[in-house]
């Protein structure tokens, strides 16, 4: 394979063909982890209950349990008057059946009596003797209660499978008693970056023409948004032995595999190079059409998801956050992922974008007005200013100033 | 103080006083965290660039370097020739310097030659013989070329004061050096249950009449997702010594103490008498016009932020979402709080409300629209069967069926 031989044979690719179509099979074992530990994790199978909750009737209301039927007709000119026959203590099983014509004092939260089935709230009662109290409303059978499977019936799901545990689902594992649960294991994202000018970012003092690896730490943190477990496979200089070798190696570790090629044409044409000899079915696109980020490589290595993002640091944050942060959540077993925060507001000037490619535009957001910012691509201080970015799609031509646009926001 | 005191003493207020006015003075204290472990912490102090960023002018496409005056009047039909110079290396110092006519061949990211002050995409040039270029097109001084401060200049804010690290800004700072920095330590937030009806959520077989205490671990979980650190305070039972006992015993090691309280009248007072004895200047809100959520207590000891919920799962969980999670953020230094997802729907159908109070109303959305879900306030599976949430403004009585609301979504 020549040098530059790699780029002439594979597709180019629209960012929409990417993400439906795309799809190494790639996905991470389940595991066991502790409640306290599974806020975002992703189970593969549902997890349902298996006995109802809350597992007995209770009062939703401070008040007095009932026998409905002995309610119907009382008004405040009319009360029915019952019994006072004791009190429902909070946590206990039921101890007091109740009879016709009976009542039985009862907080929010405590057991219906045996015979019981509503609960009237103090404020519709009165006592009138310490043995005898008086209901100003009827009551329906059910009112001032919430039924023993309310909350779930035996087989009831409570957590999807495919979709990232949220604190009300953390709440109902614990009410159901589920303090350890089969999860997804967090994807191995493993992060190699390549160039020779780069040096890890540990590096007190910068020799003339060297740069700090940012590119590396920028993906381990997005890495991590999509619930990933970064690990850095090390800098590479432009080379393709070494960079086949760091690969080859890396690979068996790895549940999606990243490259940050270097940021020249020749050492683009290395990484696809050594990305192409990782295993098949191989290169699945070669280039997008996206803008930053048309040097993209996405490949299937042995069903492992291989990512090969273009050199310049903003260009690579771009295409890592669009297409790759999916990859890690698709492996990681989510199929239905948080949707992201955006807002409406209007461009502040014209976007030109040349058609039929896709453009994500840096932009800072204050008053409901959008301002794109632009810079080289190689420039992280244009996305650091962002509060969002805008796209233009394919069919678009650019966005007119003054025209409402949708920004989405970062995290 | 009598049993049902503190409910008369103080004020119920509406919940955007209680976002804007309830101001403890508690912050976390700064602590060194590696940059690797920084993503969404926050800095208590702006980090600004020491060195120029990148350092060096470099190249941002292949081509060669020239001094742009040499090029102007350069066209397809008349080139400018120069005399091809060697090539700038990258990652190493720059050693050529341009002169009068010269190109240096140049890869993007390699530093510029001495003298050069721009790049000529190797697209505009042609080889006329080995050692000579035609440049097809003028350059502009600057061209293809970032300055060596164009990402930072010495001073330049790295990271906002108050802000959570993004990813763009990890990388910045990567690139900047910074592999240690200092953030507010995470705020140290107690959970406290009450109820005499509530066993840990560890429980394999409940008692009749018991519940495992779902609030906790669901209120543990939104403190991850506001950046605190949760600790358990343990379950007490609806006895005010008690109470009163184990909150003391929490305070010093708190920054946030929430109290989900008992969910009769009786044991919201408990938990009013004993917060009030917490210290000064002690209750500052005591009822919220809010629902779920009207038995909110909000108080201050000694600067830490107290917070008594409802006893009711699903009503412990909105409040804190609402309330508690920008306490948690601000008491971790965080005075920018990250926004959050909303969706435009048609809502399904007619939403009741009493006007003078906020209402939460949990709801799904399928092809945009939106489903009130409703249910018992101490039901958690209609939080569970939600995709967000829709709020009713104080001055509403009601939102139209067939109106478009903003729902906001669960992450």
């Amino acid at each position: 394979m020549s040098n530059r031989g790699p780029r002439e044979f594979f597709a180019v690719r629209q960012v929409s063909e990417a993400l439906s179509g795309f799809r190494p099979a790639r996905r991470t074992k389940p595991e066991p982890v502790a409640l306290d530990e599974a806020l975002g994790r992703v189970a593969p199978e549902p997890i349902v209950a298996r006995h109802p909750l809350p597992g007995f009737a209770r009062a939703t209301v401070d008040g007095y349990a009932v026998r409905a039927p002995d309610t119907y007709g009382a008004s405040e000119g009319l009360p029915s008057y019952l019994d006072l026959a004791g009190e429902a203590l909070m946590g206990r099983p039921p101890e007091l059946e109740m009879r016709p014509g009976n009542a039985v004092a009862i907080a929010t939260g405590a057991p219906l009596p045996i015979g019981a089935d509503a609960v009237v709230m103090v404020e519709h009662t009165q006592a009138a003797t310490t043995e005898l109290i008086e209901v100003l409303r009827p009551a329906a059978p059910g009112d001032g209660v919430v039924r023993a499977d309310e909350d779930a019936v035996p087989g009831a799901e409570l957590v999807s499978a495919g979709r990232p545990l949220r604190p009300q689902e953390i709440g109902m594992l614990a009410a159901a008693g589920v303090t350890e649960l089969s999860v997804h294991a967090r994807p191995r994202v493993t992060i190699v970056s390549t160039g020779d000018e780069l040096v890890p970012a540990s590096t007190a003092r910068l020799e003339p023409g060297r740069v700090r690896d940012a590119v590396g730490p920028g993906l381990a943190a997005l890495t991590r948004q999509a619930g990933g477990a970064p690990a850095y496979g090390g800098i590479v200089p432009d080379d393709r032995d070494a960079l086949t070798d760091t690969l080859a190696r890396a690979l068996p570790q790895s549940d999606v595999l990243v490259v940050s090629a270097g940021s020249s044409v020749g050492a683009r044409d290395e990484t696809a190079g050594a990305i192409a000899a990782l295993g098949e079915p191989g290169i699945w696109c070669h280039g997008l059409l996206l803008k930053p980020g048309k040097p993209t490589l996405l490949a299937d290595a042995g069903g492992v998801p291989v990512i090969g993002l273009p050199g310049n640091p903003r260009s690579a944050l771009v295409v890592f956050r669009l297409l790759g942060l999916p990859i890690v959540r698709r492996v990681g077993g989510c199929s239905h992922p948080p949707a992201e925060p955006t807002i409406r507001a209007r461009l502040d000037r014209h976007l030109p974008s040349a058609g039929g490619r896709l453009d994500i535009v840096q932009v800072s957001v204050a008053g409901g007005v959008a301002t794109p910012l632009f810079g080289s691509s190689s420039l992280l201080s244009v996305m650091t200013r962002a509060d969002g970015f805008v796209t233009v799609p394919e069919a678009a031509t650019g966005l007119a100033g003054g025209s409402e646009v949708e920004v989405t926001l970062y995290g």
